[in-house]
């Protein structure tokens, strides 16, 4: 009856995804309760497993999925070697997988990470994969096990928003898994848009990070989320290039 | 303390207005409620006095401000008709003045509006001006005694968006009467999106009247004008064109 | 036979009208020259009919149609003075009309240049009125004899293209006047857009004056603007969403 | 001295590659004299070597450079099947590569495509690969052997222009070999922005098919890929948001 989102074998109320790499760790609790998020993202290398002090870990709620993500990785060998160290140290078994070679753009390399998804799928993570987005790969991703796709609308932290829209919405139009798109939206209303296009949810870190009032814009996004997924469940109305006037042109005056 | 909109004398908590032009009468009681609406606008042609049986009045909660709306007026001179007419019949001092000559696109005459705002804000009317975007025009209409300006983000009906942000954006940044956008807006992420950009309040008719679900699309705009709203309060973070990580690349696989 | 734009009495071949304010006066021959403009607008004011030496008139060619402007004029009253002494110091019967109260955006007074226009054409002018694109607007530009109407792309100076395009294509389809779009035209894609909509004709001075090369830049721009009107008259074909395959699938391979 | 590209061990002129997929055979030597094109493409598949009656190759000048196209292979091995049958009837040495599983978008398949350019760049081919756009991906190309990279701005005959163009403007800045645009370029704009974008060239086929003089719309585009390398090469000038006056607002009306 409700909307979920299904993704592997869990199901989650929220759509919203949060990431934990530029706030200061203390505020994190705030931000997710604010979010309303379920799903954290936290990058692997940033966890400094032997000195407990200070560990982001510490600051997210207990009940929330742990994404831990291979940033850093740079070809498919790491990012399958920082995997497996989460799940061993007990981070459960999702995987975002980024592999980043590229130090100005932050851009992914969809082969690596194709490469690294299906090993991980076989000993049986979810895995994420962040890409660019791609239809034949996002299809290679999903055939090699992915739980979901996870396209970039712009590059990692420029808050521009769905400048990719054209290909992701064909990716969300062609795929099986759920699409959630994972860089670049800096504001609600790119969030809302692209729960409107029918993606399954978002990825956010920078938007929140850069806000003047964290929590407050987390709260913002919690609801522009929200928003875009009822709109697409409510069927928009189409979009026409001549007007249609809103009341029909009678009466009263003549 | 709280974030209220000011209009004349008016001081309102919802940022979203309703018009009532294109859905069944019946609904209304149901969306206004969805959308947490506080204005709805009334073609008062459309509003048979004599006739009361079917009377979209009949369909207005009670606490709601009505503003009549002049559509159908071809000329100052008719808006002005309409607007004494309205407050005669006691439908309060709110006006929305539409002088809309153009039969294929609906745009307004800008001039012919100003000249209707002028007089009737001197009758101490409540005025909103529908108008074609324009700085000096808006600044003409502040001076003129409007209560708000509602330029279009594309032409009535098309569910377009913002086509005019660029003229819209600054309007909002040089006057000094609430800036409401009142047509094209479409889907919530272009509510969200007015928003964000310092819009005042948002008017919307057939993005709700066109969807599958127009009460549930009422309660997404709803939200989406909410997410908006708060996000320009908490201080938007800037675009830029390089990516910036998420995680500072340090640590765990060096 | 050949593709002539008429502007009042007069018939021109070149689309690429020049702006004189941001060049050094001994650039502009070459410019002239490379742009193949026939009209060429000068700023008045900048004109010092007292000191001959260094008058931009003097760099001009003597068989380019000069098209003084009003720059600097606040309402119609100093436009129309203006106007009258460039025709009376021999500048000729174009006359561009700029009212600018805005010192921020440079965003022209519709309504002052409407009652500008309306004079000066009654007395023999060819009027061609800068505004903000507006339809209604435009329209009584018309009624009110301008030869032409000259809306903004985007704010003077600015380089931003065609961001009003939605009002602008509009105008076009419903003015008899010819459509000249005049400010906001940074790219040589920008002016082919333009005339690929419609336009008779674009106005550059800050695309051209910003330039690295200016003189190249003025080429540029006159094969694109060749290019966006050749590609009107030889008709568009329409935009699709889904893909055509370039070549049927059959054959070779089967 | 001349601004020349270089596309491995050629150099052209021309940066305007014409496709042959959908105009009359008839039409191609005038299409290609008007489009000024030194690179045309020619679906394999469509050659019957067989039936040397009606055969496209036929209706093509000797002097330009035939790129057949591996257009119906579904994966790298057949692309490589096909680029060795046409060097071995004598068709040159480039290949257009094109693998397209997919039916309905008609997307390209990267992984194979890279593929298929490892393997005939080491066969000496000159190999220009139609891909999504993607950096990494395209580096990847580049490493294999790719004389130039070929982006698609949009689908494959959709006439919708450069919709991926952040993807696009980031394998421009970032790649070493030249990169072209390939499909979804409509208008004269569209090619003109491709190449101030600095584009090194871009290919059409359904938007000069689509139009209604396609001979006038290819000599349409000709001006345009001209006008957007000169306007690259002089320098465009900055955008800004706020206006700056063309004209020094000083002297004559004060």
């Amino acid at each position: 009856m409700a909307d979920q989102l299904q993704i592997g074998r869990y199901t989650l109320n929220s759509r919203l995804f949060i990431g934990s790499g530029k706030l200061p760790h203390t505020l994190m609790p705030e931000v997710i309760a604010a979010a309303g998020a379920q799903v954290v993202t936290v990058a692997l290398r940033r966890v400094d497993f032997t000195h407990p002090e200070d560990n982001i870990l510490d600051y997210l709620p207990k009940d929330i999925i742990l994404m831990p993500n291979t940033s850093g990785a740079r070809n498919a060998e790491e990012a399958v070697r920082l995997a497996r160290l989460a799940r061993a140290a007990g981070c459960g078994d999702w995987i975002k997988i980024e592999v980043i070679p590229d130090q100005k753009y932050l851009l992914p390399d969809n082969y690596e990470t194709l490469k690294a998804t299906e090993i991980l799928a076989k000993e049986g993570f979810t895995v994420l994969p962040y890409m660019s987005p791609d239809l034949m790969m996002a299809k290679a991703m999903e055939a090699a096990g992915a739980a979901a796709v996870m396209p970039l609308g712009a590059p990692i932290g420029t808050n521009r928003g769905l400048k990719t829209r054209e290909l992701i919405g064909i990716m969300i139009e062609e795929c099986q898994v759920p699409v959630i798109v994972d860089a670049g939206i800096g504001r609600p209303s790119h969030a809302a848009e692209a729960l409107e296009m029918g993606a399954a949810a978002v990825l956010l870190n920078t938007a929140i990070a850069t806000a003047r009032d964290p929590v407050a814009m987390a709260a913002a996004f919690r609801q522009a989320v929200e928003a875009g997924r009822t709109a697409y469940l409510a069927g928009l109305g189409p979009e026409s290039s001549l007007a249609r006037a809103s009341s029909p042109l009678t009466g009263f005056l003549d």
